[in-house]
């Protein structure tokens, strides 16, 4: 039936779960539960600020022209100042404004990855990362996470004696588990990567979300200018997803290939968005806002944990993140998450099966949940409809 | 002296002219007459309409969410309505949503370019689109360009019995050179592409902007819903680039790929600068903004040829567009434009040496001059002091 003359690759394979998933939420019209994206709670954007920064920065004429491609100087300085004397503290030949952190990863595969180079990820590990890996012909090892993160043990018998190209990883509250990788792991995966000279991805998007327990020192510090470790940050979780704009930490030897890679890519990062969050930065709105969030996030990852405690006690267990957005859980009565998804669904319950998050299609039995765009009244409605949708998928 | 374990894969070499000179030319610090960049001018940017439209838009808090990855609806609704009854009139089934017309070129290139495919480019051509190309490992075949836009009787010729993946052509107002592909050679063309079973990716960022002639028909019009036809168009040139908005008008069959690959470029285009073009579009402001930006883009084309006649007569020739941004100069007197670069920044004037626009770094004797972005009493006084430049430089 194609009339195209040519194999369209497949590059979203591993989102195809997600897609299908979030085009069918787009088509539901009823109330539904949102557990599945992973955005901010929209009570928790501070739209307000934006929108008064926006009531000066967008009045600008220039405000609307192509923006310097490293990114827009007023929101570099910003950024530069906001992480002085932070685990992500940097200079500014090192720091490369990005449209939101799947540009980061999408601007490392692009100047790094070879058809056919082994890139390790976490098992299970986040959708986008793994297929833009893909989309450049890499090879993905998946390596097991406990409740310290990936099982930086395992590596090397899994590896079987080859070397990969790169490691990637999101050590903090990890997207789908939420679990973080211990200090200890963190100083051992950096070993060896170094022992095989490989590059490591340091992906951290919630580090600033901790609720709980003390802060780790990011593989960047770690790392201490290691030009091995390449690392992608966004506003996407701290601040809006909406805006697209992150940024990448990397050797200053890299900075004019990402800005050459970034021109072939989208030109430039969108100015009025780099303007909002410039003025969002020096006008010092970061830091209450971020104390707000982590509050509210604990308030919900409570109700979470109760919810589920009441309603899947007998049949599941889940991890318990200090941090970020998101919960595993995983069932222990044999019901397949996939098949669950459209039955939730018509219960008015959204969450993204595990599958998603795995290449290789694992976690069959398991489902990511994000509770922080939820509050804990529609948390605890949400987890009684799933669990009504579990008790009739498994009387079918 | 590189720490890095791997050699980073070079995918802006295309662009290191322009990167190069663009980044000179955010260190230069005194007043330059700027005909490199192709913006539009500051001045024609609506910039009050847009803030206008931003203190709406931008107070809700749901502005600043995750966008729907084929396109914020709004921005899609107004869109089929601003393109009805046009030659890019279309259905939302082939409409996808990209941050910037740059974006379109990388998808395509995502989704159907192979290490070692053959894509033909036009002779000059444009930058960044030849570098996503070469950036998936594409191998690339020039084709002249004339006044009637890229020679297509030449292309059996060139391919000497090869079958091109792809055809990528900037048919109307052509980055560099100005030149519009003309009727016949546009329908010569597809038929040639339909022979090949090739893919025509038909970028068309300036055919709006036409300020002299007959419009003629898209290639996407002219193809009629052929799948072989892929077209990408952008608000970067008709509204403001900054905004970093365009849009991809398919085969339907290809959007879930699209979306797909975008997931795994940056998840969504950015969602305020969506919801300022929708507010744009349904305001009713798109059609008054052209003429006025047609009208304005006439008189400086005029200004541009007029100081080029005063001032390049004896020593060059140049392009006659009949809208768009550039003008094409070829200097006839033997100095390298790469030479020239330098020497002009000094006298304070800029443009693009005619190799960037050159996969294999042709074109040393010509340079690209945007006349959009700057007054007419300002292309004067860039004209003179390029000529200055010229003969410094002839003088050495």
């Amino acid at each position: 039936m194609s009339a195209l003359p040519y194999a369209a690759r497949a590059t979203g394979l591993v989102g195809s779960v997600i897609d299908s998933s979030t085009s069918l939420l787009h088509k539901q019209t009823h109330d539904i539960v949102r557990f599945a994206m992973g955005s901010p709670a929209a009570e928790a954007v501070p739209s307000q600020i934006l929108s008064a920064i926006a009531a000066d920065e967008l009045a600008r004429p220039d405000a609307y022209d192509y923006a310097a491609t490293e990114g827009d100087p007023p929101l570099h300085a910003a950024l530069l100042e906001t992480l002085r004397g932070t685990s992500d503290e940097t200079t500014a030949d090192r720091l490369t404004v990005t449209a939101g952190g799947m540009q980061g990863l999408d601007l490392f595969c692009k100047i790094f990855v070879d058809p056919g180079d082994l890139v390790v990820v976490e098992s299970p590990t986040y959708t986008n990362g793994s297929a833009t890996a893909l989309s450049y012909g890499a090879e993905l090892l998946e390596v097991p996470v406990d409740d310290d993160g990936m099982i930086v043990d395992d590596l090397p018998k899994l590896l079987d004696g080859r070397r990969p190209k790169a490691i990637y990883t999101i050590p903090t509250f990890q997207n789908p588990s939420g679990a973080t990788l211990s200090l200890a792991r963190r100083h051992q995966l950096l070993e060896l990567a170094r022992s095989w000279g490989s590059m490591v991805i340091d992906d951290d998007p919630y580090g600033l979300l901790r609720f709980a327990g003390d802060p780790l020192q990011t593989l960047r510090e770690l790392g201490a200018g290691d030009p091995l470790v390449f690392s992608v940050r966004t506003f996407s979780k701290i601040v809006a997803p909406g805006l697209r704009v992150g940024w990448v930490d990397a050797d200053p030897e890299l900075q004019q290939l990402l800005i050459n890679a970034k021109q072939a890519m989208d030109t430039c990062t969108n100015l009025p968005a780099q303007r909002l969050l410039a003025g969002f930065l020096s006008g010092g709105h970061l830091e209450d806002h971020l104390v707000r969030q982590r509050a509210e996030y604990r308030l919900r990852k409570e109700a979470m944990h109760a919810a589920l405690t009441e309603h899947f006690g007998d049949i599941a267990r889940w991890t318990d993140p200090e941090g970020g957005f998101f919960l595993w859980v995983t069932l222990e009565n044999g019901v397949d998450t996939q098949e669950l998804f459209e039955v939730a669904l018509a219960e008015g319950v959204a969450f993204i099966p595990g599958p998603a998050f795995s290449p290789s299609g694992r976690f069959s039995d398991a489902f990511r949940v994000c509770f922080a765009s939820t509050t804990p009244d529609r948390i605890q409605e949400g987890v009684t409809r799933l669990r009504r949708a579990v008790d009739k998928l498994a009387a079918n």
